[in-house]
């Protein structure tokens, strides 16, 4: 039997290879974004065009896919400005909607992306899925206010739900106002790359790992949060460092000139435990051929400064 | 300046009394709810039949009424299954829009509904606004979520925004598959009623009362959660044997039988410091007096079985 799965963000950095994993997978695709789809779009995909914070174009999509599977990623993802955007409100409306209407019309199985900002992060690291939650955004509250109603909501309504918690990602057509993506950026079009001090560790993940993630989690049975990492952390500083040393630009980086986003904190780490052993997933790029991946992709763009 | 208010859930058990209130208060009432105002409806208030659910509907009424203040009292209210009903999810997203939707159309102050059982309820008693957050029911993990997201969907939009946690309550109309109610109304008929031992102390207001303080908290600015209850906690009992003694039936009370409710809390009781200093709002109905009107209320109905 072809399960059908409903992809809603699929033109989304996150999107577009989750898309093409779920393919490769086998699943009768039905993707969502906000325009037109992304070109070249594959032939064995079928696109819609909906705004779904827009309740009655929603709930007739959702009605008319019939989907057995759902995977939604869209959310309000403006750089920089999505940390505490009002914007992120709506996007809890439209996710419960979603998965409401999903269950309605026979859906069985979901995935919806979380984030490691829901957890505290001053807590021990690294994170493991029931370390206390305290988000110190409103991405992060309304992420973590979105879990606790669509959890109860599918418990209720014979969905099988899995929540996986995005922590920090990179990769091609990264929005090229995020950390990794400028610096790529700057330094394949010989610019000169600044950055702060960059001592804060991070865990970072491959776009096509988190994605391969996500169809990994969907297609399994687990429920509830899963963390969607690589399970180190690095410093922000090494990353930058690794790019320059990729792009062969060692001389145009420049760490330190930048300040530190106040009250940013010291390591932001996941347990992958539940990843590993449950879902069974690992990821297939190092830190090092993913970031060498990035920068090859940038420097293969026509310059755009 | 006449300031006007938009009032949901307005034909309810407590949007009623609420209604009446604000128009004392001198508010122009727009008043919501789903089928036709209850009679006999008075004249100073506007009244819209309009589902909440249906968020282009929704939209609209927002939009035309441009009320300054909204009282949002409407959620899934059906006796003994609102705890765990998966519909408490649709009233998360529809309350988020309400909002959404009301700082759109310019509106400046808002007090919403939340209820005593988003509190951890092993919590010391009596409970403060700041004792810890632990729904032990979806009822209460969907009120707190929407909490969440709307105090900081105001802060963002401009709206000044208070949340007043409703313990327990009582009076007239109150559906008789209620506790208060189901007593008042056997022991008015003239049949036995029975209740569980009813050792548990619980924090009950009349709904005059109730509302009463939701048409002050909503004249006051005062921001962020606030309990709206009297202060004291009594036994379940003690209740029913007040209503016995209000109808002079105590010989048709049956005090034991019934089975406690399984992890039913030994006290639930709110710290009211900041309705009283903050809100500046007492209730006008002591507990004898009000049952007292709630048995009488019974008594006057007609005999319904």
């Amino acid at each position: 039997v072809t399960q059908r799965v409903l992809v809603t963000g699929a033109g989304g950095f996150i999107g577009r290879p989750a898309v093409a994993e779920l393919v490769r997978r086998g699943f009768e695709v039905h993707a969502v974004s906000r325009s037109e789809p992304p070109q070249p779009a594959a032939h064995e995909v079928t696109w819609h065009a909906v705004d779904l914070l827009d309740a009655a174009a929603r709930g007739r999509l959702v009605a008319g896919v019939r989907a057995s599977h759902l995977l939604h990623l869209a959310w309000y993802a403006e750089p920089g400005a999505f940390w505490n955007a009002r914007e992120n409100a709506a996007w809890v409306a439209a996710s419960i909607g979603l998965v409401d209407e999903f269950a309605r019309a026979g859906g069985a199985r979901a995935a919806l992306a979380g984030t490691c900002a829901e957890y505290d992060w001053e807590a021990p690291q690294p994170l493991s899925e029931d370390a206390p939650l305290s988000p110190s955004t409103y991405y992060g509250t309304c992420k973590d206010a979105t879990r606790r109603v669509v959890e109860g909501l599918a418990e209720r309504s014979g969905v099988s739900l899995a929540w996986g918690r995005i922590f920090f990602l990179y990769g091609p057509r990264e929005d090229e106002r995020r950390l990794v993506a400028s610096v790529a950026r700057a330094l394949a079009a010989g610019e000169r790359a600044q950055t702060s001090a960059g001592t804060q560790r991070r865990d970072f993940l491959h776009v096509d790992d988190v994605a391969a993630a996500f169809a990994a989690i969907l297609a399994s049975s687990v429920e509830g949060p899963v963390n969607v990492a690589s399970g180190e952390s690095v410093t922000v500083r090494s990353i930058a460092e690794r790019l320059a040393d990729a792009a062969d630009r060692r001389n145009l980086l420049d760490v330190g000139p930048l300040p530190d986003r106040a009250g940013d904190p010291a390591e932001i780490c996941a347990d992958v435990a539940r990843l590993r052993d449950e879902v069974r997933f690992t990821p297939a790029w190092s830190l090092a051929d993913g970031l060498a991946d990035a920068a090859r992709w940038w420097a293969d763009q026509p310059a755009t400064r």
